[in-house]
């Protein structure tokens, strides 16, 4: 920008090479910059090795959504501690508006006068309202009131978040924990093996596998930045998903992998991203799963074992445990 | 791969026939190996005749599946039963600490210490909570505290459950009993026919019909192998679905099944694959389901009558009863 | 098929004419047989002008769907209903095991003890609860502790219902009472035109218009025949919906409308089929939506009006009582 | 239309010219005629500039959307303000039936006969009951018995709202506060710059941006039209959505905006219009978010700042603040 001309213009040069190149470039959305080697790209679990700073607390928070994903444990004590919380500071609200005014209970058979206020609240939050203990007074009925309708919405977030949570559609894919260079027809492939572990229907499957590894931007410029290949699959879509599945990647002269060793993956900090797409069968609903093979997850020379157990009789059996089996091969 | 020497590389054979091979050969999924004749590859529900064996716990039970897709009695009689256990553990828990504690009715007229507690945990588990049993020491204070918590937590699980089970999109497509092989226009025809048996539209149905059967692997390797076509439909599409829809996929040159009989089929342990997607209007949601016809379950030399009735008034009439019927027809 | 050859083949012509002509035949699912005049494929609130009969009890009560699909007062008349008989029912089964169990309250201030068997049945289905009338003895506890559990299911169905009728996925879109031929650049054009009715914001709405009409079944068989064609549309697909639309289907010598006089259409049965698919922006959910005009609903020499407000100001006015105002105009 | 020959025939010129140049003409579906430069055609929050009016009042009010988009406070203020209307309401009639009949505690702690009223309301509706004030009449049963249905009912809605507000699907991008015109390559480009600020994984985002312009209707004719291009990014699809993400329409000879400089822009009335779909991996729902820059909102011969921290260690930093950091550079 020229500041002493106050007309820039964007006629420049008409037609760029660069910028059809550029075009060209794939970009899974990591970016080139990411170039340190110490980190992987996609966690175990599917998430992304990024950290955010400065973002609002309730952008931080994302309360509904750590909710939904926390595991079990953790989520049912954090409604238990809710539950307490609520009711120890509706109690304190009803003491200070004075516990004489909830009768019906000698205070004494409940550990004093606090506990009568809590146990009070706790029927109140739940609405199960015994009336064994009632508020008998102006100030004490109107916060009564209050709390039972609070109660009212925390049980309906909760239908909401235990529904949320049950019918949250994960794919239930289990990936074996190393992938393998294996002999593949004449060649060799790359290949890694998933199973659905429930009995859920997965149909229309669907599977793509990038290679990002770090390379010089060109041949001219040796500056380190990271790039990323899409990886041709044997077969990358299947209609059913009934039994265990060998991804293989092809390693053939057009391969980003061919003529690579072991030393090659690890020098160029690879990392193979996968990303799977379904539908569960239940609900129709569509379910999304990522998964990551760092260069020292990778087998060589080494080939999957049959799944399927050997006394095959009118049903197939598929044993789960079998999924990392794996045994020597000699490459092509 | 070569032990002793620790830099194996994936440089072999550029270009591999055999790899073209494969990617061209198509699989749905079930892989070749399920060369067993006993069994079929999808039942007649639409579920995969697939057993899972090692699998955790967890995903053995899959409770949240189970409870959505199971019977309407199972469901209701499991809900019922976990109710009664529910109370009768907290009835035991209130008996150990005290069924004395629990005061306001006399326990003779509810058959003993026992059944009082037992009533007062239902009534505090569902929060009716009358207040003619309630709760007077800080113990059972705190248990019936916590169990109308977990009560509430029940009921938001039966909220979801119920939800989801009933708004869970299923399609109410019904299959004819059999397929038929009939003559279609100069030549003949597979078919078979579906109706929608419900009032709820759906819309933009897609069908896709594969054959699967055993052959030798190739001409000059006879060593049996599942293999899978894709069977061409007439029409394998339409926006709207009121009224019956007969699919067929004509049998031409181009076709795997021409010039099969009906020994052909079963020799080769011919089965049908059909699978559904469509929207249901009333959500907008996509439903899919599956379906199967053995060789077994194929009439040569049918067709099929039509399903509308004859005495066409301003409305027309589909006799959901004339799905199956069918009369004999000479093949071309 | 030869019963006493029990070897058919599908060994017939191999490739058929007839065949590929079928294919190319358009059908949108309602198939060349529904040939009376007196009745309209699509009613004018989406549904098909099919009657289903022999269906099962339950496909044909089809309750969930009803009551998603049904008014509001007919739903809440359902509820009221549903729920004064329940109690009824309950109130009655108290009355069986003795009324004079449940106590706490003198009959004849509730209008004798049916009254009190009814009133408790409400608090105990509501899980109200008062606890002003009580079951005091085993038998009334047990039904009373089964009553409760139902109101819980019942309340956990009542809220998946209200919830699902509210969050149904329905394109507010209106569309105006007739289609016109008018004139268009220069030539004609069909049109109709249509309007999102509420501030809800559509995005990605696609529209499908075909043209039903009854045929000879080709220049030699003068059988009749329902036909199909789709009509093509100046314009199918907009990103935004936040205006009226007006669809145009211009009539060139490719359209099948072309030549055509309103006295063709009526003796051919013609109606024009509208299918709209669009995604709401609050949930990013589908909606379809369906609609047809007949023959008799195409005002033929006139056009459509603004719907702007002339009065433009800073922000654009769109009056919906315009959807309809037309003004003749001659045609090309 | 010729209204003294009752014959109008669509025969007219059979191909048309004009026809087809309005077929390739593009629109978005704001239409032609929305030329006053006062008005912005998309909002900052997505929603469009456009007023209905003549709407019937169910259409109007728009109840559940409106509950659903509003903001977290107004939404708890209408449902506390719904919830006092109610018992005010029931309150009052309970007075018209008799506050004496809702016996069991003294109207004078509780200020008076009409507080009783509102407080007995309030544990009905919220099905409290703790039974200390209950209905000894047939006319308070029976209203009671109602407004205790009302309350499941009331409870079932407030359910349904709080699930769909947590579980609706938002797309929270948010987006630079300018769009940029900066060097790119060896060319120009116009830039804006997204970031996901939530840990939500975003998941195959796509971008579409559009340039709506004021220009001549064609060399011939000077009206004023408004008309649309869309713009060709650099990149408009990626698969994760980890970083912040800028988007990049290259200014080359093809682009609309070659050779235009900020004064032209402004005549113009010029808007880009974003509009972005991706699917929230949590639930794998769709979401989509529109944007758009107004002229007036692109800084020229500036370039965005890295967003990464410079302290790179094992995790990337991503600092949200940055977003729209820019620093002056010469264009090209």
């Amino acid at each position: 920008m020229n500041p002493s001309n106050r007309r820039p213009s964007t006629q420049s040069s008409a037609n760029s090479q660069l910028v059809e190149q550029e075009e060209r470039r794939a970009d899974i959305g990591f970016g080139t910059k990411i170039t340190d080697s110490h980190s992987r790209l996609v966690n175990k679990d599917g998430t992304f090795n990024i950290v955010r700073v400065n973002g609002t607390l309730w952008d931080r928070l994302n309360i509904y959504n750590r909710l939904i994903v926390m595991g079990w444990v953790p989520f049912f004590s954090w409604l238990l501690t809710g539950y307490l919380l609520a009711n120890t500071l509706f109690a304190g609200i009803y003491m200070l508006a004075g516990s004489d005014t909830l009768i019906g209970v000698d205070d004494r058979v409940l550990n004093g006068p606090f506990w009568k206020c809590f146990f009070f609240s706790s029927q109140t939050l739940t609405t199960v309202g015994y009336g064994h203990i009632s508020p008998n007074s102006f100030l004490t009925s109107c916060i009564a009131a209050f709390e039972s309708m609070l109660g009212l919405l925390a049980f309906a977030l909760a239908t909401g978040l235990l529904y949320a949570r049950f019918s949250r559609p994960i794919a239930h894919t289990r990936f074996s924990k190393n992938a393998v260079m294996a002999p593949y027809l004449d060649v060799n492939g790359w290949m890694f093996r998933i199973i659905n572990t429930r009995d859920n229907q997965l149909i229309n499957l669907q599977v793509s596998v990038s290679l990002s590894r770090i390379e010089p931007k060109s041949q001219s410029d040796s500056t380190l930045t990271r790039k990323y290949y899409g990886l041709s699959l044997e077969r990358n879509k299947v209609n059913f998903f009934p039994t265990n599945w060998t991804l293989v990647h092809p390693i053939t002269s057009e391969s980003p992998l061919f003529g690579c060793t072991p030393q090659d993956l690890e020098a160029s900090d690879a990392e193979f991203l996968v990303s799977i797409q379904a539908t569960d069968d239940t609900f129709a609903q569509a379910v999304h799963t990522r998964y990551s093979y760092r260069y020292d997850e990778i087998l060589w020379g080494y080939k999957f074992q049959p799944m399927f157990d050997g006394t095959q009789t009118s049903t197939v059996t598929l044993d789960l445990d079998r999924l990392d089996d794996v045994v020597e091969a000699e490459l092509n």
